[in-house]
């Protein structure tokens, strides 16, 4: 049977530890002294007397869980999240729609970072931190963080830990479930500061610097300027940036190796070799063109340029620079198809992950190799490790399954008229979590015109590209509640 | 060592086979009495004269060939026989420049039809005719073709069978395999007699008849009319097509069951009810929406020209009786996520092949099984047997590797300036060997003002849709040379 009383035990918690990070929210309002002081307020206070409750009536709920429970949690928390989270917003009438607010909301907790706002400037202060602060929540999981700080969850950490974060080949970090979440949570904290603090050193406010390395670091792509990273017209801000978005994109477990000063581990992953391979080599070839078709001016803009945008798309942060949509249609398309490879397993980011990638290329040549010998029985091997079978089954069904989840739902957004560019952007930016798509809903434009439907739509994307996937569909499947 | 005597003896005798094929072209221009008639005669001279003497020198060549030989046959047969069939074109001037005559014939041999003729009822009848005798000859296969008519054949026959006809599940036939490929050509050869008679009682002049139901039963889509079935104003003569499109769509080896009275064979076959399924519901689908959002006039008609649209792209037939780009995006997003379906297993359609979509249907269904009781062993079951493992993994492979090429092939038609939907229309109808695209190369359209380089890579990709991927792409593979 189903323990759903631990669920709620689990949500109630979860709600008041929103509630508490809401309050940052408040302080920075306060220390602005604007509008919006009394709604975070009133949200932080709705959040812990409505979280505090379920969880005081659930307190003595048995703790041994399932696959089941893991999966529901997960999915459930990250909704749940975006529905209290949306309050603020909606409260202070900076959001006056509830279905926008709960578009922002989600599509900032999941850290794809697709905005309806059209004058991002005139939020207050302490409404765009918490816009930034719910993809900095979001970008390492929600449920990460719950086990770094909530030890009580320990007990069902594992199969919430891996419902949350699924990651075709296991780390060896799993078994000690807390100490990981701590320490990835201690190299995010770390990042986040240094890169605010680069920031400061090349002009930009502390408050602007604090909020770009949140969304930089979560992968998220939200920024306090309606004209994204092209507000700043400055070289050195935005090497910065492509530096930390490309640590964000890269496995954490990685960075902490190398923090410890383990470089071999690091050059030796085969997924950070793709990664790096694939982002030097994409940015060369779109600086070339874009050099020499004139979508940048020099060749330092150029290499810039390229670079920002490459390393924005497949890391699915999402921050512009430049328009791609008013680029050579080769470099538009180039960065279309980017937004199906996605960060590493273990980043921030979203997308099918470079790990799959690599997985794949390594079984479609072997796939060649059984066609003259169909009876040699040769594994993958993936760090210096065979890989089973089942793993690379169930990396070609996620990779076909995700296509799939495409496909129909371009029908989806075709429904509403879009056409196939607009339709085909908005679904793969959504599912991978990325923010810019193609069309009307390009780099310049924003989801603010997506009917009430499309937007509601759009937010299931998001989630089932966060969580990779299986988890949604899973808790959707009749099989699933059969006993 | 390669036998490469043998592949050359094969590729002698099948162009002596071409040569001969090519009188019967010569005998309609002969009954026309029309200019083009001394250049089938030439060019029946050249393939018979070259072939002859090339099978002369190798007759005595070994027999034992093993899996490497019937790869590069088969390949190596198509690549042949569209640089000699391109030749009553070429030299009658009909189509004056090389490659444009080397990608009609390509696309005709591979069953794509994507045409580069502005106006094609200027051609004279025996040059129409050749142009769809092709696809007749291409539909059921060269190798199947040679299968059937040359014994000497049969020693490597499985070998190349398997390359030519790679299908995921084994077909119980494979062990006779020359039975088989008589069987097929029987079927093959009734259909298009019959299909051709009740186009003639429809009012279709005996020429025109012929030349339709051969590029109908080759699932290949050239017509003898620049406007395709549009031309004929007559509903009667559309269902006649719709059906046997149909059939041409399904596997041959269940027509025959049928033909045999075996009728519960072919309802209990997995992959015929998903492609009755997938027919009848999609057609409904556009029907509905095709009536309301008035892209045809009444009823009748709209059931009319959705079914024959959806039946025309899913068997990768292609004929038009609608400019599918001038319904509702809706629509024409349908018609275009149905490319990627393809026929049937054992059919002469291209694309995916449907029983490859069944599979990864339930495999994923599955995966998802397995994420909640990830130590039980659930085989795929398919027809009642269960599915091995290995072929799950080809499947999902073979379907992640098409989309990949979909993807880089969308950047190379991008470089030469084309927007996203005519890139991804033409790479998508190219090798899934449709015909028809979107954007540029629409139904209304056609492939003539394509760059030189352009048509040279659509053709490489029709090759590889048709050989289903794996067989060309091998024998490009550096592993496939060594020794
Ligand atoms: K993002
Ligand atoms: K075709």
């Amino acid at each position: 049977m189903l323990n759903s009383r631990f669920i709620l035990l689990v949500l109630g918690l979860l709600l008041v530890v929103e509630g508490v990070f809401m309050l940052l929210s408040a302080g920075i309002a306060a220390l602005y002294n604007e509008y919006d002081l009394p709604y975070h307020l009133i949200s932080s206070g709705i959040c812990i007397s409505i979280g505090g409750t379920i969880a005081g009536i659930f307190f003595k709920a048995p703790k041994d869980i399932g696959k089941r429970e893991g999966y529901l949690v997960v999915t459930m928390v990250w909704v749940v999240f975006s529905i209290f989270g949306l309050l603020p917003f909606w409260l202070s009438g900076a959001i006056p729609s509830f279905t926008d607010a709960f578009f922002e909301t989600i599509s900032g907790f999941t850290t794809t970072g697709s905005s309806i706002l059209n004058d991002i400037e005139a939020l207050p202060h302490g409404l765009l931190f918490w816009r930034s602060l719910i993809q900095w929540l979001g970008g390492m999981g929600i449920i990460v963080l719950s086990l770094a700080i909530l030890p009580l969850l320990g007990v069902g950490g594992m199969q919430m830990f891996v419902a949350e974060v699924p990651g075709p080949v296991p780390d060896k970090l799993h078994p000690r479930i807390k100490e990981t979440a701590k320490r990835l949570y201690g190299i995010y904290v770390l990042f986040t500061l240094v890169e605010a603090l680069l920031l400061v050193l090349g002009g930009m406010t502390p408050f602007d610097a604090i909020c770009h390395s949140f969304t930089t670091m979560a992968t998220g792509g939200y920024s306090t300027k309606q004209a994204s990273i092209a507000y700043y017209d400055s070289s050195y801000l935005q090497y910065v940036m492509i530096f930390f978005m490309f640590l964000a994109g890269a496995n954490f477990t990685l960075s902490f190796s190398a923090l410890k000063g383990r470089f071999s581990k690091v050059i030796k992953d085969e997924e950070f070799q793709s990664y790096f391979g694939i982002v030097v080599g994409m940015s060369l070839v779109v600086a070339v063109v874009l050099y020499f078709t004139g979508g940048s001016e020099g060749i330092e803009q150029s290499v810039r340029d390229s670079l920002f945008q490459v390393v924005s798309i497949i890391t699915t942060t999402g921050y512009a620079t430049a328009d791609y949509l008013l680029w050579a249609p080769f470099l538009s398309i180039i960065i279309f198809l980017l937004m199906f490879f996605g960060g590493s397993a273990g980043s921030t980011g979203g997308g099918i992950k470079i790990v799959r990638i690599v997985l794949l290329m390594k079984n479609s040549y072997y796939e060649l190799k059984r066609l003259v010998h169909p009876n040699a029985v040769i594994p993958v091997r993936y760090n210096e490790r065979a890989v089973g079978q089942g793993i690379i089954t169930n990396v070609l069904a996620f990779i076909v399954i995700y296509m799939m989840i495409v496909g129909l739902s371009m029908i989806v957004m075709s429904m509403m008229g879009y056409s196939l560019d607009t339709s085909l952007g908005a679904v793969a930016t959504s599912i991978g979590n990325i923010g810019p798509g193609l069309g009307e809903v390009g780099p310049a434009s924003n989801f603010y015109n997506i009917p009430a439907f499309g937007k509601w739509f759009l937010s299931i994307l998001m989630l089932i590209g966060r969580l990779e996937i299986f988890t949604v569909i899973l808790i959707f499947s009749p099989y699933f509640w059969k006993e």
